[in-house]
């Protein structure tokens, strides 16, 4: 690599982030194909198969097998249905006039995100600048490489699992996954996000099963109507003393 | 919306980003749903359909209509064949040893993704960092809302077209849509970028036709790799007086 820099040139090594494209097949089908970080690709299976409704648990799955070299994971699972194929980023047809699910657009989103109606976990303001502070810093060692999306399940008291990758899904299936593989129980718990809040992020999240999702960024319109819907705390803009909640302000004390 | 700042809670309207998914339909058959931002979406669609492969120009459109209520885009194109969608997003699998087109995952890329020999089209220093300022004030209006990703398509005397998107790719292909079906000549200009270069940003800047791209912030290691095959050269990280050369340096003057 060549810098220039204040009108000089020097040629040095940087140090550059990586991105591995992995290819999911379900007994034998070619199911999906993604680009992460090549770290912790089996929980990342696992957490995307069952945000795509492919299995409900983790013992769904009768075997799994990495093929690092190639980037292939292959998975066997119990009950293997065309369907998931077929729905699988399909567009869900909202009825015209029906008020209900309006903000979802693929037909696995409806089967599998879920309403988070429990409210048992409270934050205060201080909880939400301190866990954003602890996710940020978990995230150190990875910032000179630039571009990269981290993600944390959280409790009250601090990181339960901290996740990195290039993708911005990515790193909430890990997540998933390594839950559902060590059964983590979810709705206690919070998502605590580096980037910005899209849809799909919040619908990760309720397919996840938690009910407070924290972000340094932005959330989009999209989103906080799935938020509304489903009954999540969404908090954003998370900085230097400062944050917006926008739905579900149940879940934030000192209101 | 509630803000919690400096101690103080208030309640306040604020601008939140639009995020819109849209279906593309062609011939009568779904094809794929992207989420967008809800401007220029029949470019995109154009776009999107000609860095797959479905269509090699714009005139290999004999229809679109776009039905905005629903967030459809129906096209019809001359020639439809079922392996379009059956190899699109479907995994490019190289032999083991050889060494061409490594750094490829989809099939529909190897068909559609260009080298790029022409280099007609150079560059000084003081070049890459006044395209990136004039991208980055092109974009000043929509910075409160946050989180969308700008693209630039530059000459050397500055901007031709400018897009925003919160999507990544969305931002490529309204570009392009745009030059298709304005004919627009592609191979002498540039493409500036405001998020990271991953592999997907790169095989969108080569399925352009553009030899140059300029971004703001970091490669990625596939990116870096497709863009040596590819013959594109990449500036990285302009920032302040500073940047970053990482491949087919020959285009950049003053090495």
């Amino acid at each position: 690599m060549i810098r220039f820099h204040n009108g000089r040139v020097e040629r040095l090594q940087d140090k550059i982030v990586t991105e591995y494209p992995v290819t999911l097949k379900i007994n034998g089908e070619e199911f999906a194909t993604m680009v992460s970080s090549p770290e912790y690709i089996e929980d990342m299976a696992i957490g995307f198969l069952a945000s795509e409704g492919v299995i409900a648990r983790f013992e769904d799955i009768v075997d799994i097998w990495f093929e690092e070299q190639a980037g292939f994971v292959h998975i066997k699972v119990k009950k293997w249905n065309d369907l998931y194929q077929k729905f699988h980023s399909k567009r869900y047809i909202t009825s015209c006039c029906g008020k209900s699910r309006q903000g979802f657009y693929f037909v696995n989103d409806v089967k599998t995100a879920k309403v988070i109606k429990d409210t048992q976990v409270t934050l205060t303001f201080e909880d939400c600048f301190r866990l954003m502070s602890l996710m940020q810093s978990s995230a150190q060692t990875f910032r000179d490489t630039g571009g990269v999306h981290n993600a944390a399940l959280c409790d009250k008291d601090g990181i339960v699992l901290s996740r990195l990758d290039i993708g911005r899904h990515n790193a909430l299936d890990k997540i998933y996954g390594y839950c559902l593989k060590n059964n983590i129980a979810l709705t206690d718990k919070i998502i605590v996000f580096s980037g910005r809040l899209s849809s799909e992020i919040l619908l990760k999240v309720a397919k996840i099963g938690c009910g407070i999702v924290l972000t340094k960024s932005a959330p989009t319109e999209l989103a906080l109507q799935l938020a509304e819907e489903l009954g999540i705390t969404t908090v954003g803009f998370i900085r230097n003393l400062s944050l917006n909640v926008y739905t579900h302000a149940v879940r934030i004390q000192g209101m």
